[in-house]
């Protein structure tokens, strides 16, 4: 099957609405590539150009696309399987009233730091950081924050399908996915979302070349990606459990994914799906599945700012084979 | 140097206070043997040993150790070369009144899983778990959870010093360490506190043959253990910064920690911790190693229980040569 491409200039959201209009409708088992722009709109280009306050519309989602077929109840699969940065720079940046340590004397907002990406060296050595001159890059191997190397891996920040009822910026994560700024959101990894509305209504945008777990100073390494990914619906009756939020696989483990407004909110919700995963797959009893779930894998931190937080409760393969 | 062992039966605490009196009195340098107990005294021994309530004795911590020449203002590093089980069983429970779900409806307390230590089987082939006769193990390589083995990774749950003006309870994480329930704390890696009081007077416990990043159920595999450690002083002059906090040392990673009442303040605080260590290393402004830190490594999660959480912030050491 050809490869389709779907650019965010044929159309990005701001918004996870329930009545989105789709811009592509694609068959399940299509292969895609989704162009994204930066989460920034391409506003921050130098160390000079700060972003004072947060815009209404940031983290643009390249979509909405319909998947034929998927239907309240299924399960839409998005297999990620590579994703690569498409322009020569990210940018980290702080913003006035965002972020874990907003209002701590000793941080400074607004500030940028923008992170080339270094060329690819086709002799094999050390590479130098491309320069200020925009030209586009085939993709280093790596962006440098002030002369420090760090390795691209990107990671897709804001992905997710039409919600059930309320609408919610692309600011936002929830049930329906949005902003969970979540690194497993990456090649080689399947995402699962709930479908709440006829076609699904993927979208995604707000990639990084590197974030760190918690994306503490409210953002990673902003940059434009191109991603390829297989999309596929799972029937409702081919689920073992309710599906209520994103799931994804890695090769080890299934990650559950919860977001709310406290941590601790967010761990409950990602630690009572890992229990419903447990017990499907295992016939325990919720508290036994409690109990196993305290001894394998274990609650990861995917972000801390966006303002709902998200919280990850990995269970390694060998202890689930997942319910699909 | 010969290894000194030091029991439970020596001396435990069940409360890290400013006045400690040493059980022993050991050079800097010094390669120990540290006997501990379960974190339930052995009060729970099969399925049916259930606690009603949090004991007001738990934890108990063997030792405290006094560390000859450990200073207020120095730094004590504790290299945990091994760490074996010394029972044959281990046991995972709940507790009314404690642990992340505690109160949902479907989650029962109190309960007990005991987990036997399966037993080496030395033709290599599959093992089987030992039986309820309380026989002492000489450690397998797995505990079996439900007839689901989970192979024995101890870690060392409760672990400090004298804190500088408080007590806290070995049920209580805090900056001198206490109930940290770090899976870090394992053989491999080493620990870093800071002193408070002469002779640091170091304490552990509560070794969990496993358990998950969260320990979200309220314990891990509870268990006793023998750990081989060295101890060792690291004069004020000699650090970097100003170590507030407990600080764990892997193969791979600094990692601080940090504890507090809720996880947003834990994150606050060990993100604070690890943009000194990067700002240290790097000559960075705090804001810079803040937008550095949203690039690499992460945040962790330790526990969600404790009732005070403790977080973790890594930072590889591709990034940072530490502070010693």
């Amino acid at each position: 099957m050809s490869r389709q491409t779907i650019s965010h200039e044929e159309g990005a959201i701001y918004e996870f609405t329930p009545d989105l209009d789709p811009v592509a409708t694609v068959e399940p088992g299509a292969k895609l590539t989704i162009e994204t722009r930066d989460s920034l709109d391409g506003a921050v280009q130098s160390d000079e150009d700060v972003i004072d306050t947060i815009p209404d519309e940031v983290n643009a989602a390249t979509g909405p696309i319909s998947i034929d077929g998927a239907t309240p109840g299924d399960v839409l699969a998005v297999e990620i399987e590579d994703a690569r940065v498409s322009e020569d720079r990210g940018r980290v940046i702080t913003i006035d009233g965002f972020g874990l340590l907003d209002g701590h004397e000793s941080i400074e907002a607004p500030r940028t730091t923008v992170t080339p990406v270094r060329e690819a060296d086709p002799e094999g050595g050390p590479g130098t950081a491309s320069g200020d001159d925009g030209a586009a890059s085939d993709g280093g191997d790596a962006i440098v924050f002030d002369g420090h190397e760090v390795p691209i891996d990107p990671c897709i920040g804001t992905i997710g399908v039409a919600p059930a009822d309320e609408p919610y910026t692309t600011l936002v994560p929830h049930d329906h996915g949005g902003n969970l700024d979540t690194t497993d959101m990456s090649a080689g990894n399947t995402a699962y979302f709930p479908v709440f509305q006829e076609g699904a209504m993927l979208a995604m945008g707000d990639s990084k070349a590197a974030m760190a777990d918690g994306e503490m100073c409210g953002t990673g390494s902003e940059i434009a990606t191109d991603i390829d990914i297989t999309v596929d619906v799972i029937a409702a009756e081919d689920v073992a459990i309710t599906l209520d939020r994103p799931l994804v696989e890695t090769p080890d483990a299934w990650k559950t994914i919860a977001s709310a407004e406290t941590m601790e909110e967010a761990c409950e919700l990602a630690n009572l799906d890992a229990i419903e995963l447990l017990a499907a797959e295992h016939g325990f009893s919720e508290t036994k599945a409690y109990k196993f779930s305290s001894l394998v894998g274990g609650l990861e931190i995917s972000q801390v700012v966006d303002p709902l937080v998200t919280v990850r409760n990995s269970i390694p393969k060998a202890y689930c084979s997942g319910p699909f």
